[in-house]
């Protein structure tokens, strides 16, 4: 049992889109990512998925609406909703979801992360 | 699907004590609480539990330890562990569990709060 400071982790990384986990809570993970320009659409058929800012603003754009998010702020997205996470500056965010989520989800392409790189 | 701002939602009670959900991702849910001196001792028999402090300064005590969380910075306790959360000034904190886990877990007492407490 370790307690996790999210800036200390922030510091051990500078690579954009590439989730790196620092915890896990039963089945889920905590994984923090730095972001910035447009993600892949795409959307995780299986499970909802939970965005918090931690640093920064970004912005999540789906079929009929944008949301943006600043700092303090935290969005869950139900299983099996298109989005497209997008910065135009860095931002770093926190994503929660079950063990095993792949960062592209339904969408294999350049963008789909290795997944479990602890920090 | 609604972004939730945590200094928003803090600003809308002022028990201690009494976690107040403000978002589900599956079948977890996300509570905030303020919290003021001594908690109760207890333990989750069936699952995780995750602390994340958004103001503030909190301690969690352990049978054979102390942990200091300060603003920003999260700790998962274990499934079955004995703890007592204790802030000396008030603090902000977030937590994340399973969907129906009571707020003293196997110790049932005057600090039991009711679940399900949407804000």
């Amino acid at each position: 049992m370790k307690k996790i400071n999210f800036k200390s982790k922030f510091k051990k990384f500078s690579d954009k889109w590439s989730p790196k986990v620092i915890e896990e809570m039963n089945d889920y993970q905590f994984k923090i990512a730095k972001i910035k320009d447009d993600f892949t659409w795409h959307s995780h058929p299986e499970t909802d998925e939970t965005f918090i800012v931690i640093e920064g603003t970004m912005g999540i754009e789906f079929e009929n609406e944008t949301i943006e998010l600043s700092e303090g702020e935290m969005l869950v997205i139900p299983k099996g909703t298109r989005h497209k996470p997008f910065a135009e500056h860095e931002a770093k965010i926190m994503l929660i979801e079950p063990k095993g989520v792949v960062n592209t989800g339904d969408t294999i392409n350049e963008y789909t992360a290795k997944n479990d790189q602890w920090i």
